[in-house]
Parts: C-alpha cells; structure tokens; sequence
C-alpha cells in the first residue's frame, strides 16, 4: 500500500439541517458518520439496530430497506425515505434530514474540550414481568430477550449467565434489574438498582497505570489512582519487556500477571475508597500500546519487536475481564482498544480519540513524546501517523546526568544574564535532569549563544569577555568533554550537576527522530508549519515540556507559541470517553481504517530527512 | 396463544424451474425456504454471507439489496434480480429461479431415507500465506482472516485461539490448515490436515447414551457405542433426576458431571478403538430431552418439573466443549438441539430432523414411547406436537411382573389356540414382562377374547368350555384379583409370570395418556385416522413394539398395518445430520419456531379425551 495517496474512496455525506458534511469511507452507516463529527442522533441501543429511535430521512441519495427499518418503520415512512441510520450504510453522496433531538441528551466534558455524550456500553433496566403460566410457557432466556427487545435492547446469554438465571429471576420475584454489557447478559439483579452503575478507564503505560472510576450513570469521575506498572521491574521500555517474554519461558505468563496485579491494585483501591461493591463494577476500558495491550492479554509480542513490525492482533477487544485475570463484577468485560500499527497502538487511538484529531476540521498535530515518539496529523479530511523511535534519552537514560522525574529531578532550567536558575520536583535540592528539563537546558544553552545550531557547545576561551562572570564559571572541559554546570556542589550540596557535549548530541538524536517522524508527515500531507493550527503535546511527560523550549531545540515545527498545547494523558481521558459512551468507542474502533499509518523504516527519505534535523532552527525563524 | 391456529401467517415461495413450492413465516431466508424442503442451493459458508455461491434470481415478488450482494454480484446481475439466497428475506409471495448446482454435493444417507448434503459446521482450510514484510504488517488476526473470507469463510477468533495464533503460524511457516467450527476458529495446523476432521453425534438419553463417531469429509460411520446414563443411580425418570438437584446442594453439580463423565467414556472407546486423536475431534452435537440438556449444561431444571413448566433454555446453543466438561479438541465445540416446549425436548427435534415430518408433503404422526410419549402430526404446511405423561409403565415399573429391557425380559407374546409362546430378550427363561412384552400381552388377550373392550379380564367360570384346556388353565384369581399366568413355574423354573388386571388398568392409563395426546393432535389439525399416510414409532422401545399390538390397544389410531413403521433411535440420527449439514442443524433450529406445541394440562377437554380412549377398539373396527 503506497502510504501516500488517501486509503479508500470517501463519500460525502451532508446532514440538514444544519448542512455539516463528512466524507466516510463506503460502507459506513450514516449513524456513524453523524457520530464521527459530532452529529447528534438519537439513539438507545448504540447503533445495534434495536431501538428503532435513530431514524433519519434520506433527501439525497439511497439505501436499500432493512430488516430492521421494517421492524421499526411503517410502509409509509420507508417510502418517504425515512431508515435507521444505524442500517443505512453510505454506498455514494448522500443528503439526510435528522430529527432535532426528543431530550436534551446527558453529556460531559472530557478529553481536549470534548462534550460527550452518555452512552454507555453498560446499561440497566429495570423490569417487572408476569410469571410464567401455562398459556405463557416460554423459557427464561426467552422471557427475558423479549422484554429487553421491547426496551430496545438485544440480549445474548452464555453459559455462566444462563446456569445463573433461573433462579436469580425467582429469587427476584420476576422485579429485578437486567444489567447488559454491549448485548451479553451480566447479571440478574433483585429490584432496581439502576443507579449503580460503575467502570474504570485505564491507562496503561509501560511506566505508570492510572485508573478512573466513573459513574456511569453520571459521567462523575469518583476517584482517580495510579501505580507504578510491576512489570517494570523486567525494563524500562516495551522491548526489554518483550524480551523478557522471550528469554524464559514463563516471561509472557509473569508479566501477563503483573499487568494484572498493578490494574487489580487500582481497582481495589478505587473501589475500597469509593465504597462501590465490585459486583456494581461491570466494565472496565483499558488503553495502552500494543505491546503492553499483548501482555495484558497473555499473547505473544515477540513478532512486534522484530521487523517487519507486525502485531498478532490490532483489532478493538472486548473479553471477559476474568479471562485476563482481572477483578471486577465475575461476569464483567474489558474493552481493550485497537491499535493502528505495532507502534501506533491503543494509546494513541485513545489520544486521538481524546483530541478528536482525525474528526475536526482543523489541521492539528498531535505528539506524544516518549522512548517511542508517536505523531498523528490531519483533520477530518485525512490523517496520518508513524512512531519514531526516540530511545531513552527523554526518560532520563544515557543522558549523563539524567534521571527519571521523581524528586530532585531537574525539570525547568532558564539561563539569564545573572545565572542559572532550576525548576526541581518537590523543590528538593538538584539531583539530575528529567526529560523537560533536558530540552529546557539545551533550548537555554542555543538561545544564550552557548552552543551553536549543530550542537556544539562553546568553551570558555571561545565565550571570553561575552559573558558575565556567573555564567563564564560553569563552562568547563572534563576529561576533553565540553560541559555546562546546571548546578554546583553549593548548589545540590553534593555533587556538582554537569551537561557534557554528548548529553547534547543524546538529546539530538532523541528530537531528531521526532522531528524527522513530523516533517515526513507533513510531506505527506503536503502541509508547512503555517498550515498548522494547532501542536499537541500528550502523555505526562508532554504536560511538563515548556512549549517555547520545545520549539527552539526543533523538537516541533517553527508555529506561534499559543498554537503549542499541553494536552495531557490523553490515552486515559480516551478511555474514559470510551467508557462512557459506545458512541465514542466506535470512533475509536474506526480510527485503524480512517488514519493512515506510515512506516518510517520503509521510507529511503528518512535517512535524510533526519540528519537535515539534527541542529537546531535559526533562532530568529521562530514565529 | 390459541394453538389450534396457526402460528404465524406463512407466505409462498415457488423455485423453479422444479416448480416446488413451499410456504414460510416472514422473514425466513430464501436460502433456509429451499433448505428446508430439500431444494438444492450452492454454498460452502452454510449461508453466512461470505462464499456468495448461494445466488438466486427473483422473478416474482422483490427483495432488498444488502451489502453482502454488494459484495459479491454486479449492478447488472443486482438489477437482473440476482441476490444472495442467505440475506434476501421473505417478506411476500415469491418466485424464484435456482441455478442448476456446479458440482454434484455429497450426500450421505441418514434418518429416516434421508438423503443428506454433506455441509458440516467445521471447515479446515488449507492456506499458504506470504510471509509478512514491511508493506503489509497486517496483523496476524487480520492477515488469517483476509485470506479466509477469500476463499468464502468469516472468522472470529476468541482470546484463546488468538494467544495461540502468533506461535501456531510461525511454526508451520505459514503453510497451514485452519479449523473453523462455524466462524470460530478452533486451531491452526501445520500443513495439510484437511483430511482429518471428525465428530461424534450423541443421543443423551435418560436411560441410555448413544455415540457415532463420524468422518466429516465423508460422513462415514467409523464407531457406534453406548453406555448406561451414568446419572442413573439417581433415578430412572426425569423427574427423580431433577428432585435429586432440588434435594441435594451439589446435586446439580454431580449429575452434570455424570452426563460428562457417560459422554466422555463414549468418546473414549469410539476415539481408542478408531485411531482417531482427540485433537481431531472438532465438535459434536447432543440430542436429549430438555432435562436432560439441562443437566448437561449445568443449568437448574427445576422449574421444568413444575407447573407452568419452563425451562431457563429452549434455544440451540453452541458452546465450548470443555465448558462442559467434555473432552474433545481442546477448544472444540459442542451442539445442543433446541426444544419445542419443556417435554417436547431437543430429542424430539432430532427425531423430526430425521424424519423430515414437518418438511414433508404427507400427513404424518410421530409417536416417541417412553415415560413421557411425545408426538408430532403434520406435514409442511403445519405440525403440532405435545407431550403426554405416560408413566413408568412401559419401562416396566408399577406393572407387577414388569422388568426393563434385560435378559429374560419377555418381548414378544402369542396366545394361540394351542398355548401361549414367548419371546424373550437373549432366550432366556421368561423373568418378567418388559414394555414391548407388555402392550404384546393386553392385545393377545383382548384378540382371544380373554379380556373385554372396557380392560376386563374375563374369569375361569366366564370362560368355561370356550377355551382349550392349555390356556384355561392360566386363567387364575389370586387374593380376589383376576390373572393370567404368562409362564408357568415350570416354563419359568422359579416363580411363574403373572399378569394381572391391576397390571391391565395401568397399561391402560398409560397408553391412554399418550392416545389421548395424539387424539388431541388429531382435533387440533382436523384429521381422521385416514387421512394419517404415516404412523412412525421412534426410540429404542418403538423399535420393539409389534406395530399390529400397538394398534389393537389404541395405542395408535386404526391405520392399515403397512402404514406403522418402527424407525429406530430418531434421535441420534437427527444427531448425526446437524453434525453433518449445518443447512440441516438450522432446519431444526427452526423447528421451534414452525412447529406448534400444545400444553395438554391447559386443555378443559382432555379428560374427557383421555376417558373415552382409556378401553380397547373394537376389533372388527381395524383396517
């Protein structure tokens, strides 16, 4: 596939009134092309053909009449052009009214400014039904299928659902609340307990977890935990975990475990603190890349870690949450989000689903910086993505006085006429330098002129008489090696904090990927920085970066200042949208075939693009 | 609902050119129309959309385009009338053209002279994939099931066939046979295995389990065993084996285990003795009355014991074998057939599959014998069916000379001018009277006039003069109640067999049950003994009735002797078909849906029924 021209053929689809239009690849119900720009529809079932309340009319255009439309329409109003807009698949350019909405739909804010609506996979109804009599002998199964079917909902049972219904029903006296997963059968609970409703979003990194329990009837988030990944004891970045699975034999079984260990934690946590009782936790949504998404299921990664790259699975996953050793309701799911690539995996799907990047009409980058920079650009009209690899240098490794960002760490540097004066975690005494705090070093050595566009800093002799004493002091050569005291013994009241020459060419390697894995993006797109009308900057690391830093050292394209945004976990506000609405989730279950990915070691221009990189832009192109 | 109407409207469906014509409830596929009667329709996916082999063309009536006809026809064939037979559905009269089939199917001859298309659920599918490079990292899920749905398969994978995924194709070096059971995929063997796929068809009864091992390429027999129901210890009947899950707290749990652990034995010896290995033995499919499935499942069939009598499951299923405790392929399947109504069990659905009854053009009656009699009357264009409570009497329980169906057991009786002669099970010494012994009995007296049309037996004194010496002898009365001595002490060398006028009256409650079951049929359809083309007795006890006893009892309606026929294990034969032909296993998945069942305990007029076919036909009435 030649990454450069468009995936698929799109077909225009505009809604009246109030004429937005989309273009979606063919085969799209118009129900999901409504929801990939934020066209309200109605809706109970979540596009599963049930409810019948999705209904639009066709002015433009056809759609052959379904099964369903039949079920829910009368011969009048198919004729009229009236369908579901769940059945109606787009197959050319097409025109359609939607109704104003019955109700104001309940919505909350999450991810970048996002307003969404709730929707969720989980729901509760709450039914009384006649006993069972002998001119009404049907089984229970069907008993129940057919009340939710009147409700608007299709139900499927398995086995430990169908041993446990019988009885729970009698137990219930036939009042009791349904709770349905997407269509499968959770539980038969005595009563209505329709307001106890409850899920966790997870992020999980390769480094941290974070969870978020939320209501679901609400959208109130009711806790928020986090945890160090116990994997992590096996390495620091994916590949070391992969080959820990591939130099013993348990290694897969041992971080399968751990993944679920650091994720039980969490929720027992946030359950314990909440005072909400596990059998009310039905759901669970859990992003993160596709190597730490393997582990968690328990399937090999090792084809991930060696050319030409491929996963075993990138699809979206919903599974029993026992199957993969979590502990949430015995009967409760995971949803486990797809990837786009093996590097462009189910985080970034969520941050995308977040920013709602390849569903706006602003052409917008997104980057999240890591051992792995993964990069998106588009708009609604087209978007592409690629993972470059950073190595470690942002999280602190190979970085002479690097450090991970934990207390000491040096996360802010500004460099003045007057000296030197650093940003610490929890304002401790200087220990060593994280990853903002190394781009805020160099980004201060280039704009005081104490290192030159290539990246090499300036000796002393070669400063004399153009600086003031404080700062003449801390340029000094060890061992030959240019260097730079951030801080002095005074300082940090031990060791000096010293930035040698190859810490500058570490970080260069580190941004130049990026930046190469950005400029061959906007190649792609045929895209210069002016068209950009917004930067992202995701995952926690993105949050600490300073934006005008991240400019100066080219780490991202030369824009205004106020287009650079800090974005946040983005791949955990995803999942939490993904919890909260079906909606949203089948945006993200479309993301693989709507962004195209770029393999970047494919691509004979990389090599020189990334050298064209390395240095630093002219200092007076920044706009 | 009023079952003497009928269940829904049908609409007509005419094929040419062979001009048959059937009628089916709306929305029925064209594809299950022509299944159902026999008519021949190209296919290898069984109907799901994905071979697009099934093409018919619409002459009379219309039916929507559906995406899977987008797929798989041209706008010129689309606009022709051309459809996929497996998506149009019926929503009107209709005609339509069948194309002559490309090849002769295979077909196997099973049930009742059933021709068979050899269909099976289970597909394997030899594949040789390039390997992956980096302009196609598809992952391995999408990669396997691209290359399926090119040669016509869909394919689902569940989290533990995806963890054996990335492995399974790599060691073979992606020359390898993939095993779906339906669209799940079950396994990925190196090389080409497609030779070797087998099944075993099981007919759980409550007394006996009956196993057929089958090759699913040829559908060749290659073993038959059976065995005791291991559940047996527990109670001979159906409802001792529900009251011993409502008596004990692990009851549920120990009698599931034995009908795994009978299965399982079965399993073992045909899988032993054949030289077949169990990883080869991808699904199989039991027929059992509904409590017996129940059990099976795992599910609580205590409210089938009980009136209104509904079981928590009535639908087919498919589920994991090993979910169930059986032991085949380790990710293998296992069928359960749908019921009709809570007595009217998935046995009696494989009985009607073998027999074809309510997709033939004759009107015919289908009568299993048993502690329960289920019967089935109709044809094409309408079949109902009940259950009606027989008692134990023809197992031979409550009769006080009755024994099962074990050696010495007399099976046959013929009172002649010169004596009385007996069959007996191995020719053994007579011990007691079994079921078929026991109907044999009644009808050899009443034909000698020993006995009147009321169940009467006549004394000694009565008989005085009018009979010989030989069988005047027999005619005794012990403790006040009349007998007929069956084998004398020396005939016996023990104790001599009686048959008694107690043992009479409840032969005689027994068969009226089920007479009065299949009288009330009879009203129900508006059919006189006439008009009845067929009289089929199914189940092992069936097998042994002497049709022209069971006729002088009333057991069945006055039919020309040439029109009862003993059909054998129905059950296990409709088994081995749904193993066979997945069109078949959805024919019986419709039966609940086309076949009417009536509640004889919500019926004012059967007693009244019962009462008046509690004595004998007169003889002279016969045909």
């Amino acid at each position: 596939m030649d990454p450069t021209t468009a995936k698929t053929e799109k077909l225009r689809v505009t809604f009246q009134p109030k004429e937005v239009t989309t273009r979606v690849p063919s085969g799209t119900t118009l129900f999901h092309a409504a929801a990939w720009i934020g066209q309200p529809v109605e809706s109970t079932c979540g596009g599963r053909g049930t409810c019948g309340k999705c209904r639009v009319r066709i002015l433009e255009g056809t759609s052959p009449v379904t099964p369903a439309d039949i079920s829910h329409l009368g011969a009048e109003e198919l004729a009229d052009g009236w369908r579901l807009s769940c059945q109606a698949e787009v197959r050319g350019d097409m025109t359609v009214h939607v109704p104003r909405l019955l109700s104001t739909p309940k919505t909350a804010m999450f991810g970048v400014g996002r307003q969404v609506l709730l929707d969720p996979n989980v729901h509760k109804i709450h039914l009384k039904l006649p006993e069972p009599d002998l001119h009404d002998q049907r089984s229970d199964f069907k008993r129940l299928r057919d009340a939710l079917l009147e409700e608007g909902f299709a139900m499927s049972a398995d086995l430990p659902a169908l041993r446990a219904l019988p009885k729970a029903l009698r137990a219930a006296d036939w009042d009791f609340t349904a709770v349905l997963c997407g269509e499968a059968l959770l539980a038969v609970e005595p009563g209505d307990t329709t307001r106890e409703a409850f899920g966790i979003a997870f992020d999980l990194g390769t480094t941290t977890v974070v969870g978020t329990l939320l209501d679901l009837n609400t959208g109130e988030a009711r806790g928020v935990a986090s945890t160090l990944n116990a994997q992590a004891v096996h390495g620091g970045d994916v590949l070391s975990r992969i080959s820990h699975t591939m130099s013993r034999r348990e290694g897969l079984e041992e971080l399968q475990r751990m993944a679920g260990l650091s994720i039980n934690s969490i929720i027992e946590r946030l359950t314990g603190e909440a005072g909400v009782p596990l059998d009310r936790l039905y759901e669970i949504t859990v992003a993160g890349n596709s190597t730490m998404l393997h582990l968690l299921m328990g399937i090999d990664p090792e084809p991930i870690s060696v050319t030409p790259f491929t996963p075993a699975v990138d699809h979206g996953l919903s599974v029993p949450a026992s199957d993969i050793g979590l502990a949430i309701h015995p009967r409760g799911r995971a949803y486990l989000f797809p990837d786009i690539g093996a590097y462009v995996g189910g985080d970034i799907v969520a941050g995308l689903l977040a920013t709602a990047l390849p569903r706006g009409d602003r052409m917008r980058l997104f980057v999240d910086v890591g051992t792995n920079g993964e990069i998106a650009l588009g708009s609604e009209a087209r978007t592409v993505c690629t993972a470059a690899p950073a190595g470690p240098a942002f999280e602190g490794a190979e970085i002479s006085c690097g450090m991970r960002a934990t207390t000491g760490a040096i996360e802010g540097v500004r460099i003045g006429e007057d000296g030197v004066t650093l940003q610490t975690i929890d304002d401790a005494p200087p220990v060593g330098l994280c990853g903002s705090g190394l781009i805020d070093a160099v980004a201060e050595l280039y704009k005081r002129g104490l290192m030159d566009a290539t990246g090499r800093m300036r000796g002393a002799e070669e400063m004399a008489g153009r600086l003031p004493a404080s700062l003449a002091s801390r340029l000094v050569t060890l061992g030959g090696v240019r260097a730079f005291v951030l801080a002095t013994p005074e300082e940090t009241g031990g060791k000096p904090v010293l930035f040698s020459q190859k810490d500058v060419r570490q970080l260069q390697f580190a941004k130049g990927s990026i930046a190469a894995g950005i400029r061959v993006l906007m190649n792609v797109m045929g895209v210069a920085p002016d068209d950009l009308q917004e930067v992202m900057l995701a995952g926690a690391f993105g949050s600490y970066i300073h934006p005008d830093s991240a400019r100066i050292i080219g780490l991202v394209p030369a824009v205004p200042l106020g287009r650079i945004r800090a974005v946040g976990n983005a791949a955990g506000e995803g999942a939490k949208i993904a919890l909260l609405s079906y909606r949203e989730r089948e945006a993200a279950e479309a993301m693989p075939s709507r962004v195209e990915y770029v393999e970047l070691s494919g691509r004979p221009d990389f090599n020189d693009i990334f050298m064209g990189v390395l240095g630093f832009p002219p200092l007076a192109s920044l706009p």
